[in-house]
């Protein structure tokens, strides 16, 4: 099968990578459409030593799966989305009830797991969830993405009246943005853009531009810009007592002020990863379009070209489609 | 009055500064026992720009009352401690519920106000506390402190069962150590000397050395070590998930990972000064003891000497007494 391979920050397109083999308790996935990400755009920089296929965004096809029941699985044939990371199940974390921190996790396309940028790829049955028919596939494509905004407002809770800055309207921040506005709450978003202006414009979003920051304002900001520049800026709007949420990754260290953060009793949240159901009753529901984030559809032989074109400034999403084979 | 200074990270014993004349609304205080903090020692290395009268930990007696019914006033004459924030009451942030935050706030010996290493000092009298018969001035002068340890419990829920680390069992650590104990969690204190150990065993609370953290264990995480080495130790022995409190306020940034706080979805939570009540009934009802915590005692007049003293490594607390007059 073709796919997008990562060694040592460097990319290379195969043309013929075996088709995986489904270990048991796993799924075999025909890939129909991939989304790719800023994370993985920073491994190719280096922010994670990962070998092997790439991708974690995707929607997909049941093909076979490995289990006793074989044949008669009622996800078989069906249109799915995955959650991407595989878990154990019985070390503490995983029993503790955060099994997204498993410590024996592997993760799609980013840790010891072949990824998405393929004809196929494979994922434990657990980790699957149906795409309601009511949902593209143009739509499904952004269910993790949208989960991990999601994550959000399942760590902290927003009040109507708070005000709220993001700080990133790229491809998670649009996301987020649309999850924020669902709480009713004050939002505002900073942007660089003009076409997110006019994105969230037609949302009804507010938006300003960086030197518009009101210092020490706001009650909670989400920095979402990929970079360590917005966390600068998170650290300038947000009120003494207020909260933070740090929703990028990227590679190296940041310095940073931890007595100044101390003296205004600041609270800083780290978020990954979120919940695929509530993600999938939103698309369904049409309360978050992700449509308008999609900026071009490459096939999967060019993902290599794809890849370049996502990782300029200002791009959105970029999607993969694999051959119909 | 007898005073120390200090200017330009440069400290001075002063003989004859004039005694304070309370503004409005303020009281004039008889300082009868000040202590050093570490934020102290910090402002002597450049914290904090801060010129004039150091120190704010205290036990005074009121001597004189600048409000409408003047002789009259119940706290005249009475032994009391008070909180170190003077605050507008009238800006967004005292009415929303912050005082401590006050935009406008002038803080004891710290930013804009004159401190408690004198023979006099002043404050608003809605600062201050009235300290019950039973406390002595010894404990008393420990209000301040403890009440910045329970700003821990104030800010984030400790339950019975968490595992919780503190990482340092100095000045502030050892009150924030019996603060913790109180919640009936699972404490662990790091030490670096054996009369820390000593101390907490005594409590019998227990205590590791530094090299024996284990490794994203605990749910909680209280940094008091007034450096930035705690941090890092923070980090390491935080679980997902987990909550890091910081007590720490030291001059200079910090290089951090933030991408890896993000990945284990941290929270980490800045926290300063406390309630002043609630302190108070913990020495009242002997349920925290300050008073192994008491390394020496010096008259105000050696002041740059205790200050030398208490920057030594391992020193606890070190008293200041203006003389009796």
């Amino acid at each position: 099968m073709q796919a997008l391979w990562l060694e040592n920050q460097h990319v290379t397109f195969c043309e013929d990578l075996p088709v995986p083999v489904p270990p048991p308790g796993e799924a075999l996935l025909k890939v129909r459409l991939a989304g790719i990400c800023s994370t993985d755009l920073e491994m190719v920089k280096g922010y994670y030593p990962f070998t092997g296929v790439m991708g974690h965004e995707f929607v997909g096809e049941v093909i076979k799966v490995n289990t006793p029941e074989g044949s008669q699985h009622p996800l078989l044939g069906k249109r799915v989305v995955g959650e991407i990371n595989a878990v154990c199940g019985v070390c503490k974390t995983c029993r503790a009830g955060r099994p997204t921190h498993c410590e024996n996790r592997t993760t799609l396309g980013i840790s010891n797991r072949s990824g998405v940028f393929a004809g196929f790829t494979t994922l434990p049955l657990e980790n699957l969830h149906r795409v309601p028919d009511s949902v593209s596939g143009e739509a499904a494509v952004f269910t993790e993405p949208l989960a991990a905004a999601l994550e959000i407002t399942e760590q902290i809770k927003i009040n109507p009246t708070d005000r709220v800055l993001l700080i990133g309207a790229g491809r998670l921040g649009l996301l987020i943005a649309q999850v924020l506005a669902l709480t009713g709450c004050d939002l505002q978003v900073v942007v660089r853009h003009e076409f997110q202006r006019q994105i969230l414009g037609e949302w009804a979003i507010k938006t300003l531009p960086e030197n518009e920051i009101e210092e020490r304002q706001m009650d909670v900001v989400v920095e979402a810009t990929g970079s360590e520049a917005g966390l600068n800026m998170a650290r300038r709007a947000i009120r003494p007592r207020g909260t933070v949420v740090l929703k990028s990754t990227y590679k190296g260290d940041v310095r940073f002020n931890f007595s100044s953060f101390v003296v205004d009793e600041i609270t800083l949240v780290g978020s990954r990863c979120g919940p695929f159901p509530p993600a999938l009753r939103l698309l369904e529901n049409r309360q978050v379009d992700p449509l308008p984030l999609i900026a071009r559809r490459y096939p999967l032989s060019q993902a290599i070209e794809a890849l370049d074109y996502a990782a300029r400034p200002g791009v959105l999403k970029v999607l993969l489609e694999p051959a119909d084979t």
